[in-house]
C-alpha cells in the first residue's frame, strides 16, 4: 500500500475493505461489481483468489493485477495502490455570503411558510393566578396571536418551566403550523428561546444530487437567501450512478453507509454555513430537500431495491415529513424534513422541483423541461398535460461503463476526428493535457467520426 | 459495610453515594435533607464529617452514629449499614389472569378507542400498475376502509417494502386516530403485521401511586381486562414523600435517576404481564397513565422544583402525548402515552380518573371523593359544579417527619390506650411483634388519648 501501511486481515477479506480499514478511499464506480475496472490494484507479493476476472487480461493477472471489489486475501499480501481521484470529494467552494442574490420566491411555500416566531410577554403566575406554565403560554397564545391549540414536543416540555423563568417570561416562540400532509393541523411548538428573536427565521433547500449537493440557507419570513454551498456526494465511492448505489445497498450495512455518507456530506455544508454565518445548529427550523427517487431512498434510509427490479416500485413517491432528530442533520432537532414529491422510479422530487420553479405547468405554451445530470429526464406539457421520461446520462457514457472511460476532468478526450482517407484518428483533450481516458463528448464524437467515415 | 464490602471512594464523597455504589440499597425517606433520620449508619473506624446532626445526639455521635445522606469521607473508613425493609421494593404478587374480571368500561374512550386494527388485502404491483408501496397502501385503506390521509413513521417507511412482499400483500395495519390533542387528525400508521392480527388490540392503564404503582392490560376493542400487575414504586429509595423527592430532585442527575426507577419499575410489570400472556412488547399500542402532578412531572422527566415553591406552579396540568419510545416503555416505541388532566399542583390526574370513574360529575346528587394515598384529596360537588383540595396523608404521619414513625407493617404500634388514673400506656402493635415504631393510626390513637386523659 503507498506510504507502507500496514493493516492486520483475516484470511477471506476482501481486498477494497481492507483497503477502507486502511484509511484509504477507493472509489467503486460501480458499486463493487466488477464491472467498471476501477478499483484496480497491483498485488506486489502474496496469494489472492480473484472472484471476477472479466475486466482482466490473462497479461493483467500475469502482472499481479486484481479489482479490489473482487479479490480476497489468501494469506499475508502486499499490495498496490493506485492514487485516486481525490477531487470527487473535495468540497466545492461556496459563492461568499455578500454576494449571494436575493430569491425569487414564487411558490405558496414561501407566501405562507411553515415555521413563524411569535414574541411573547407572559404576566407571571401569582397565588392568585396559579396557572401550570404550558396551560399559561397556551393561554396567551392564543390571546395575543390567535394560536390556539397549540401544542408541543417533551423536549420543550422539559426545558419549559427554566426557560420561562430565566428568560423573565419574555420568549420567543417557533411554531410549526401544518405541513402539507395535515394542512389544519394544531400549530405545534417547536422551540422557545429567551428574549425577541423575530428578526429571522431560517430554512434550508437541499439538492441531493447522484452527483453532487447543494444546500441553500434561507430567510423564510423576508423570501430572500442568505448563503449557499456545494460538494459532491459522499456516496460517490460507493458507486457512480444510480443502480451501483442501489447494488451496494444490498450489502450488510451497505444502505446505513450510504445514508450516513449524504447525511455526512450535507452535515458538512450546513457546518460550513453556519459558521460562515455566526450561527448555532439549532437556528435552522425547516429542510426541503429535491432529489431523485433512489437519492431520497438512500437520504431517508428506506430500502431502494424495488426500484431496479421489474416493475420497478419505490417505497414511496411522496414521502412523509420525516424529524431532522430522526436523520441527524445538523439543524434544529424538531426540524421538519419534507422531500418534495415524485412521479415514479426514475422521476423524482427533483424534476417536481425544476417544474414548480419553471413555472411551466402554468403556462399555456408547450415546453420541454430538460435536466442533465448522472441521470437524465425530459417532461413535456403545460397547464393542461405533462409526459415525463428518463435515461442514464453522464456516467452511462463515462467512467462506469466503459473501459477507459473517464469524468470529462483533465485529460479526458473530448473529441475526435478520424481522416477520411487514411482512416489515422486525432483528438483532443480536456486542458491539452496528455490523454488519461475518454469522456461523454468524446465518446459521442469518435461514435459521430466512426459512423461518418464508414468504420461502423 | 454488610458482607465486607469494600468500595473505593474519593475524599468527600458521601457515605449515601458510596453506600449505593456498592451496590446496596439505603432507602432515604426524607429524600436526603437529614431530616427524617432513617439513612442511621454507624462509623466503626475513620474519619467522616458530619453536615447536619440535628437528628443525632452528641452520645449518638460519640458512638458513631451518623446520616448517611449527610457525612462525608474524609479518608479510609469501616461503616456499618443495617439491613433496610427490603419489602418495600418487592413487587406483590399479582392477580392470576383467569381470574380477572371484565371491565365495566363507561367512557368514551373504550366506545372509539385511539387505536384500530385493519385487515388489508393488497394487489401486488405490475408494471400496468406501478404505483409505489406506499400510496399503494394509502390507496387501499381508503378504498376497503375509507382511511383518508393516511400518514405514518419513518419506522414504518423503512420496513414497508419488505413486510409487504414478506407478507404477499396480505397485512394488517395498526391506526391511530386523532388523540384528545387533535381529535381531527390525519389517521396514523404506527404499525404494519404480516397476516391477520384483528383479534386483539391491547392498551394499558397505569396509575402511578406515590407508593405503589398498578398496570392494566386491557382488550381495546373488547373492553375485557387482560392481567394486572402492582408493585411499590421504586423511588421510594429516593424519598416516600413527593415533596422529599421534589428535593431530590434537585440533586444533579436526581430528575433523572427518579425519572429511571419509575420507567423501570413499570417496565419490571409489563414484562412480567407480557410473559405471563405470551405476548411482545410491540403488541401493546396505546398506554394511558393516571398520577398526582408531581408523580407524571417525574415520570415525564418534568422539573418539579416549582410545585414546591410559592404560588406552587406545574410545568404542565394536562401534558400533550408522547411517544412511549421517547420514555423507554417496554410497549411498541409508536405507543402514545397519554396521561390524565390534573387540576393543580396538588390535586392531579389520578382524582381526575377516580372522578370519572365514580361519574360523580354526572350525578344531580352532591358527592363526596376521598382518595387516601401518600397525599390525600377530596372532591365534592355534582354535575354542577366540583372543588377539592389535598393535605399529606400517609408518611406525613409515619416515617418521614415523625421521631420513631414507620410505615403500618409488622410491630408498627397502631394502637394506644392510657390510663385515666395512672396515665400508664398501653398499646397493640402489628401482627402481636415487638413494638418497631409508630404508624399513623398509632398516632391518631396516641394523640386522641392523650388529649381525653388530658396529657395535652
Amino acid at each position: 500500500m503507498p506510504a507502507n501501511i500496514e493493516v492486520q486481515a483475516e484470511p477471506g477479506a476482501l481486498v477494497h475493505d481492507v483497503i477502507e480499514r486502511a484509511g484509504l478511499s477507493l472509489v467503486l464506480p460501480c458499486g463493487g461489481q466488477g464491472r467498471c475496472g476501477r478499483c484496480l490494484v497491483v498485488v506486489k507479493e502474496g496469494r489472492v483468489r480473484r472472484r471476477s476476472v472479466v475486466r482482466l487480461t490473462p497479461q493483467d493477472i500475469e502482472q499481479g493485477y486484481a479489482l479490489a471489489c473482487q479479490t480476497l486475501l489468501e494469506g499475508d499480501a502486499t499490495i498496490y495502490v493506485p492514487p485516486q481521484e481525490m477531487s470527487l470529494v473535495r468540497p466545492e467552494s461556496a459563492a461568499s455570503a455578500g454576494k449571494v442574490a436575493p430569491l425569487a420566491i414564487t411558490c405558496d411555500h414561501a407566501r405562507a411558510p411553515w415555521v413563524e416566531k411569535y414574541h411573547l410577554r407572559i404576566e407571571p403566575p401569582s397565588l392568585a393566578d396559579n396557572t401550570a406554565d404550558w396551560e399559561r403560554l397556551q393561554r396567551e397564545a392564543a390571546r395575543q396571536y390567535g394560536l390556539r391549540g397549540l401544542t408541543t414536543t417533551p423536549a420543550i416540555m422539559s426545558k419549559l418551566a427554566s426557560v420561562l423563568r430565566e428568560a423573565n417570561w419574555d420568549v420567543t416562540l417557533v411554531v410549526e403550523r401544518g405541513t402539507w400532509i395535515e394542512p389544519d393541523a394544531m400549530p405545534r411548538l417547536i422551540d422557545i428561546r429567551p428574549g425577541d428573536t423575530t428578526a429571522q427565521t431560517i430554512g434550508l433547500a437541499v439538492d441531493i444530487g447522484t452527483t453532487s449537493n447543494v444546500v441553500y440557507m434561507a430567510d423564510l419570513q423576508q423570501g430572500t437567501l442568505i448563503d449557499h454551498a456545494s460538494a459532491y456526494n459522499g456516496q460517490i465511492v460507493c458507486g457512480e450512478d444510480i443502480i451501483s448505489r442501489i447494488i451496494y445497498a444490498k450489502r450488510p450495512g451497505g444502505l446505513e453507509h450510504l445514508q450516513k455518507l449524504v447525511i455526512d456530506t450535507i452535515n458538512g455544508l450546513i457546518d460550513h454555513m453556519l459558521d460562515r454565518q455566526g450561527l448555532r445548529a439549532e437556528d435552522i427550523y425547516l429542510v426541503t430537500v429535491a432529489g431523485n427517487t433512489t437519492m431520497i431512498h438512500l437520504f431517508l434510509g428506506l430500502d431502494p431495491q424495488y426500484i431496479r427490479l421489474e416493475p420497478y416500485i419505490p417505497t414511496v413517491n411522496h414521502p412523509v415529513p420525516v424529524r431532522a432528530g430522526d436523520l441527524g442533520l445538523h439543524v434544529h432537532p424538531e426540524a421538519t424534513v419534507d422531500c418534495l414529491p415524485g412521479v415514479g422510479a426514475y422521476v423524482g422530487g427533483d424534476i417536481t422541483a425544476g417544474v414548480l420553479r419553471s413555472e411551466m405547468s402554468e403556462q399555456e405554451a408547450i415546453t420541454l423541461f430538460i435536466d442533465v445530470g448522472t441521470n437524465g429526464e425530459l417532461v413535456l406539457g403545460n397547464s393542461e398535460w405533462l409526459i415525463s421520461c428518463a435515461c442514464s446520462a453522464g456516467p452511462a457514457f463515462e467512467g462506469a461503463g466503459v473501459t477507459s472511460g473517464m469524468r470529462a476532468t483533465q485529460g479526458a478526450i473530448e473529441e475526435v476526428w478520424i481522416n477520411r482517407e487514411t482512416a489515422e484518428p486525432t483528438y483532443r483533450t480536456i486542458g491539452n493535457a496528455p490523454p488519461q481516458g475518454i469522456c461523454g463528448s468524446g465518446m459521442i464524437s469518435l461514435l459521430g467520426e466512426m459512423f461518418i467515415t464508414g468504420v461502423i
